[in-house]
């Protein structure tokens, strides 16, 4: 029986959420069978509970609070939420295709911040830039939660002139970072030759979510795709197996 | 021959530098012949240029920033310093039992900045207990370039009453998110039964560091070995074998 995968659509039903990506990723490297439900922004929390899907975090007053995406295994009755948990379920369930291969959940965990940490200046280009992508239904939702996240309001958000030149500079230093991690294992994913658990946190976020987001035909596209002697543009190719959406 | 390890002494000669330590490790680990060379932290700048050996940042006013530890290979005539690059150099040059096994390299080199993050409220205790422990000869020395680092005199970073048992909190909460890593890989070490680079990280900072500024007597390591379900108590009796002062 076939996976049902939570996910947030955009306006033209293509998948704006990075976290849902490593899942998607994550479903398509294990040749799983799934299928995808939509759920919009705001409702995103009423759903969960329907479902008994947890909360993955905690507001700031107190109440918890519920982000997709989440998974429902028919097989075995499973429902989980939180990108790692799913994946660390799915290799348990799943094993073939490993995500953590040679024992490497530990340090592999690690990994998702220390990349956060360093692509960190591109949030005030891109979280703006999603409210013209997301539904209507979504947009109010958008601009309330993440003006809190950022403690301005999301229009205020992006960076202009100079400042904008700086900024993303300081976006393509930090995945200089992530570069010379890369750079050091000598092959296209971080392990070798196939991709593992980093591998999807990083495409997510410098693949997928700027393609959405900015667009192909976009500036921002084009540089990320340049970068690095064209470290991302590789890594774009070479998870093109990965990207369907079912 | 014996490869010449720099190193930091205290006044009675045990080591006091983590990144050190995670060197000592390597070398231990690795069976490298070895011998120390100990150096003051004033001497370090002169001793390095004198060697040839590189420094590892920019101080803020633009100067080349050097740092310990450091080692000459006379096998091979290298000089390396910053202990990641050195662990590299010591991986390459003498693979017998492997730092980055399975090509973790990549992924290990992101563990470091990630550790680092969540420990960093211990700076604030160990950096000032470092001054007793330092020969007079370093003393001043410390005390100013962490005054610099820190924003503020040592001697007041420490904190007092009910701020010192908050932030005290707050390093044993950053530990607790390591030891979630550790606990999903089901084992002392964080790739297995042997140690990988990632646990000489957390060994030289969570075991060696606090040990020798704090001592086997005080409070604070007696805290550390309590917490986690004696998750440090027990990656530091399985470091024994390789703590070696050669």
């Amino acid at each position: 029986m076939s996976i049902i995968f939570y996910d947030i659509p955009t306006k033209d039903r293509t998948p704006i959420s990075p976290n849902a990506w490593k899942t998607r990723f994550t479903l398509n490297y294990k040749d799983c069978p799934y299928k995808t439900e939509w759920i919009e922004f705001p409702h995103i929390e009423s759903r969960c509970k329907e479902l008994g899907i947890s909360a993955t975090s905690t507001s700031p007053d107190g109440a918890p609070f519920y982000t997709l995406p989440a998974i429902h295994d028919p097989n075995t009755g499973a429902y989980i939420s939180d990108s790692l948990s799913i994946a660390e379920y799915l290799e348990k369930t799943y094993p073939e295709h490993p995500l953590f291969p040679h024992n490497t959940i530990g340090i592999q965990s690690a990994f998702g911040p220390a990349f956060m940490k360093n692509v960190a200046p591109l949030w005030q280009f891109i979280a703006p830039a999603m409210l013209s992508k997301v539904s209507p239904l979504s947009e109010e939702y958008v601009f309330r939660t993440k003006s809190v996240d950022f403690g301005m309001p999301l229009d205020q958000l992006l960076p202009k002139g100079e400042k904008a030149v700086e900024e993303w500079k300081k976006f393509e230093a930090g995945l200089g970072v992530v570069d010379s991690w890369y750079a050091k294992t000598g092959s296209v994913f971080l392990m070798g030759n196939e991709p593992c658990w980093a591998d999807f946190v990083v495409g997510s976020f410098v693949v997928e979510f700027p393609r959405t987001v900015f667009g192909e035909h976009s500036q921002q596209w084009k540089d990320i795709m340049s970068w690095h002697g064209g470290r991302w543009a590789t890594l774009c190719q070479n998870l093109k197996k990965y990207e369907k959406i079912a």
